[in-house]
């Protein structure tokens, strides 16, 4: 048995006690969006601390203007070991509609699917807790077959990645010369599909707002005031109404701005790939895309903005029904960049148009739920390629590069702020539910995930 | 002291009980909309039966399809005295957002207004358990002064006036006989202002709808899905935007059909009464009406329909942001009906509009939330003269006579299985906040009410 196979088999050995520390950390509730379990965010930070102490590394919690972060360094084998930054977080999304879910999101298990596959279920299992895991776990093999690592390592798990990481420009500011790596590798995306891992170039970025509209004093009567006064939600659904056109594309001055066609060789290979698989909104039971037109959906999602709607309320939502004009409304709005598109200015410019819709006898207030540019990496990184030949090992199935629909937004402020690139690869599958009920993540994306972390650390470890 | 004086004097007497009785009527949480509370309806319905029983009455609850009715019997002094149906609702609207209530909605109490005023505090006082009770309570002075009343009486009051009256029409049907008087009398609207009172010749009918939109098949992550996948938001935000013109004119075709144009003398009538009055926006903290263009308020109040979305609710709502595209949203939405707008065929044309805007790929699911025409009284029915003199007796002001902006749909209903009109006359004022948190009832309305219906059962004693 070679040495990198002998540290592969370790991972087989480790299995039961690997996914006792998964379970442990996805029964804390890290739902960062809710300041209700501010705690167990702190709880899985430290839990995760714990763990790497355990293992060797210099680990500590740290707190931060929000939820803390968990930051753990490493030496490598040898003072020239290349130096990576390993970036996951432990903090997961809120998990209502409760009772959609089959079975209770804090409490993880390995379960068999309908099609006969084991399952882990449980909240941030996929989005990130496994993720994040499949890499330490591949590390503390390293570790238990040799008693030492060949690359120099140091973590930093956050606790804020699912409300936009408000945090994560000051700690990094402040920590500069300690966080500051050759490389920056992240375990928080998925694969092509089960035989073909993926690559992720580039990320899209992420600006959310919140926005509160109020009108009259208190709730009306619609009998007495309808017709006459303004209803809030009138004004949210014209705002709603307005933010896209006919053709699917955003309406919002400037919105494409910095936005980069997609090279003609690029988006013949993404196109070569949709038509190679199943219609991606069959998995979802819809069939009728509605973004901007002659788009492949792959390009759609790797490649073009967008801006959603994530939550509308006001008035009346209880059973039956009440005649009123509510007193206010909110929308909850998020909007997805690409390339070189100023999130700033992207939200300045949704503010005036909101503002433009609002009449001058209502009010509306804004809240800022996060702001990050994209990412791109560039092609031609010689990581790029030793990763590539190490998944070989893995999966027959040779990578594919994609673009990532997704946002990780710290990954954007390791690029400005600490001058890094970042290597994406993840295990995640596509039905594996990240931000919705039923959160899943396959037993076997979390043993081979693993595995393949042995094999990039080897490939990555010379320079 | 004549007889007159006697009854309206014992009314003053009576103050205290009568304010026990409302009091006891208040503290049940009668909210018909949520059929958690179905036990409190019947528990109302039970307390007037035997209030009604212990004053002389033939009082029983009565089974319905949903919250029952209370119907009771009494004779008059001689055969012919004329036979009056008087109505009113033990319903009450919910009392959400229960936050903004400065005193417990079910615990009625005698407190001072900010402007020194006496008022009784409490959801369903206003609207409509005080207000029902100022006829109760003249009935009760007459029977305890003189042993007997000067008309034949049935009293009915419903408990689904608040969630559109489904229950009505079949009662109606199936106790036609039972229930047919000369007229029905309604004390469930309010005064032009404190010295000058109001009866309403015309009611607006109601429709109203909630809308389902069920997109894809279950929560998606924006990043994965965003500019793919329908939105139904985005398509309620279209439906809510299209429902009105520039102009604040609804869009529906067919809307305006049975429209009529106000008779230009009523109109002159009206445009005084509003340059007269404060402007009606500032007691809601508002200034510009949103309504039809070149209207009064007044007239687009009591002579013009409206459509108002009531509430809208998906995606996520709670603390902080979570990057949804939610599977599925709702609106409430109701129409406000006058004249001979057919309320069958306006919610057909609604549905026309809304599976319009709903893409091929998505499902709209409808319910029904009652449907009701308007009534017009007319303006020459001896009792309106008779009326307006026995208010003399009690405000100098001489009674105007207006239409009414809110709906009762059971009175279309009496009009159209009974052939009855309804004489409506209320003594709520304009800050009684009858669906909004802290409503309350001035405790001079409930006074004077009971006074002021004293007189007109006398007046309207003889043929």
């Amino acid at each position: 048995m070679s040495d990198l196979e002998a540290v592969l088999a370790r991972t087989e050995v480790n299995l039961e006690s690997s996914l006792e520390t998964l379970f442990d950390l996805v029964r804390v509730p890290s739902i960062s969006t809710d300041p209700a379990h501010a705690a167990d965010c702190r709880k899985a930070a430290q839990l995760l601390a714990d763990y790497l102490a355990r293992l060797g590394f210099a680990a500590s919690v740290r707190d931060t203007i929000g939820h803390p972060m968990v930051v753990a360094h490493h030496e490598g084998a040898s003072p020239d070991c290349p130096h990576f930054l390993f970036y996951g977080h432990y903090d997961v999304q809120p998990v209502d509609p409760l009772q959609l879910w089959t079975h209770p999101p804090f409490e993880p298990a390995i379960r068999e699917a309908a099609n006969g596959a084991k399952i882990i279920t449980g909240r941030g299992t996929c989005d990130d807790k496994a993720q994040l895991l499949t890499f330490i776990e591949a590390v503390r093999a390293y570790k238990e077959v040799r008693g030492n690592l060949p690359i120099r390592l140091t973590v930093i798990f956050e606790g804020e990645e699912e409300c936009g990481s408000p945090s994560a420009k000051p700690f990094l500011e402040a920590n500069k010369e300690e966080l500051k790596a050759d490389y920056v590798l992240v375990c928080d995306t998925g694969m092509w599909n089960e035989d073909t891992p993926s690559i992720c170039a580039g990320l899209r970025g992420l600006v959310g707002e919140e926005i509160k509209i109020f009108a009259a004093s208190h709730d009306l009567h619609s009998g007495g005031y309808g017709g006459i006064a303004a209803n809030p939600l009138h004004i949210i659904g014209r705002i709603v109404a307005g933010l896209h056109d006919d053709n699917g594309r955003v309406t919002l001055p400037g919105f494409y701005d910095g936005v980069e066609e997609t090279p003609a060789d690029l988006k013949a290979v993404w196109d070569g790939l949709e038509r190679g698989m199943p219609h991606i909104l069959d998995r979802v039971g819809l069939s009728i895309p509605v973004g901007e037109k002659n788009r492949s959906m792959l390009e759609l999602n790797w490649a073009r903005p967008t801006a959603e709607v994530n939550g509308i309320s006001g008035g009346y939502a209880g059973e039956g029904f009440k005649t009123v004009i509510p007193a206010e409304a909110t929308a909850k709005v998020s909007f997805r960049l690409v390339h070189k598109q100023d999130p700033i200015k992207i939200r300045e410019s949704f503010r005036a148009y909101v503002r433009s819709k609002v009449p001058a006898d209502c009010r509306v207030e804004f809240v800022e739920h996060g702001a990050a540019p994209a990412v791109q990496m560039p092609f031609d990184a010689p990581i790029l390629d030793k990763t590539k030949q190490a998944l070989l090992g893995e999966w027959s199935n040779p990578a594919i590069v994609t673009g990532g629909g997704g946002s990780i937004p710290i990954v954007g402020d390791f690029r400005t702020i600490l001058g890094m690139d970042a290597l994406l690869v993840g295990w995640g599958q596509a039905d594996d539910r990240g931000h919705s009920p039923n959160e899943k993540y396959n037993l076997s994306s979390f043993q081979k995930g693993t595995r393949a972390w042995v094999r990039i650390i080897d490939a990555i470890s010379t320079p």
